[in-house]
């Protein structure tokens, strides 16, 4: 795979993966349809809108091209049809927030880098890019972002991100080093969720 | 009207009166007159903003040029001293909002058109312009923006775009575009709250 | 001094001040320790990165160079190692947010001129980008922003930026108008908290 390729799939499944779980977050609202698509669309594309703003990539892709909006909204409607399905696995928000955390974080981090950012640069923007879509989710619904309230998540997409430079850097094909850079982020995330792995406290909190 | 003049006359009528909305907020929720007029400043020129670093005309007119932020701050002492005038109108904060939807609606399509994106684009920057000072307000307030809690919001704008886009294409003057749909946006928001138009909810939630 | 230098070391103090800030919210509302480095580094590099992007200078400062997030975040480390002796000052976030708002409120102002923009812009920018930090670390606490609850708060960050502006075009040395332009804003917000300065509500709310 080409990086062009690697970025174009990882960042159709991340709007995918980020709209559905937009999309579940306003079903339990009790939004409306169009606040369902909304939100999904919102979800879907605000870290790929970040990512093209800050490196100034400007008008984004997400204005530019149709097909992030119309995919991000889609996985609303596809939400709607499918939601009694999607509620029956277990703590469905948190694995698709995973899935789109992962996948955004490679995206991310291969943008920057075409655009010319330095390693540790292209880390962060991944890192920005890949958190952004759950932060507007989160602040729409007028929650704290989980980007806060929980230990391992910006953590996964800045270790995924870190993965995938190192693996660059190694020499090792694109498409594997992808792979694996996501692969880590995402067990990662589940994993600290489903065991409940934290970091220390401040002392005295 | 040349297609600045209409960009000219919308982007101050939508201003002023999301200005005048963000003012009204802000005394509803007892915040000191310096709060008011930031309130009321923010909601005035948030849209325009976004909409202009979006299409990356940055330092946005806003900042660029006086007039904006002067005219949206001016709107909240307006909102000072009418208080109770403004109150007596049955919902003023949803009538002055609907109009600011309106107009930003088709002065963001406008805008966008101008600088060279294609029509679909155009119409959903007109609709993220249009969107974005309400956003910013309830969210600045502590509340689940409008545009996620209400069916016909985000949609009336949306509306109010495709109308303009789609009258121009047709071959009709701006001026004449740019009225009919702004009313269609305006229209459209004000009677879907006063009849109660809703969209179907998501099945089972 | 010149210019560039002040607009560094004031970057430096501000980042810090508001990175501490931001750490000692994260600690009281119990956030991990990651929460805790990711709420000082938003708080600390969020002005200038809306600075930069306001600016049309992209990517930010923040992500181009290593030092502004590092200290950011480094700041959190700071908090959660003297967390409890930084408690014992009487409110210590309004004291270091009244300092971040001082320094930032300068060097907007000074990036803001370096960039071209007339003077009233650059006064605005250099508010912008002093309240834009605060802003996010309140939003993402799920807050009202101080900025729209407190009488002297934007207002400090303005008459700060004013009066740099002002003390500049009557020909004073940077440096002097800097600290001068500086000191103001911080002793005029934290008089205003400490001697309850309120500027008169809205008639009947």
């Amino acid at each position: 795979m080409t990086s062009e390729t690697i970025l174009l799939v990882f960042d159709i499944l991340g709007t995918f993966a980020f709209g559905l779980s937009g999309a579940l977050v306003a079903i339990r609202r009790q939004l409306d349809l169009f606040g369902i698509l909304v939100l999904a669309a919102a979800t879907g594309v605000a870290g790929g809108i970040t990512r093209d703003l800050l490196i100034g990539a400007t008008p984004p892709a997400a204005l530019r091209d149709l097909w992030p909006l119309a995919l991000a909204a889609g996985s609303g409607l596809v939400a709607v049809f499918t939601w009694a399905q999607l509620e029956r696995v277990s703590r469905p928000v948190m694995l698709l927030d995973a899935l789109g955390l992962g996948t955004f974080a490679v995206a991310g981090t291969q943008t920057a880098l075409d655009a010319g950012l330095h390693a540790p640069g292209a880390v962060l923007l991944g890192m920005i890019s890949a958190v952004g879509g759950g932060v507007l989710r989160d602040m729409m619904s007028a929650e704290v972002p989980r980007v806060l309230r929980e230990d391992i998540y910006a953590l996964a997409a800045l270790a995924g991100a870190i993965v995938y430079v190192g693996a660059l850097s190694l020499g090792l094909p694109e498409g594997a080093a992808a792979a694996g850079a996501v692969a880590l982020a995402v067990v990662l995330r589940i994993a600290s969720v489903r065991y409940g792995w934290t970091l220390p406290r401040a002392p005295g909190s």
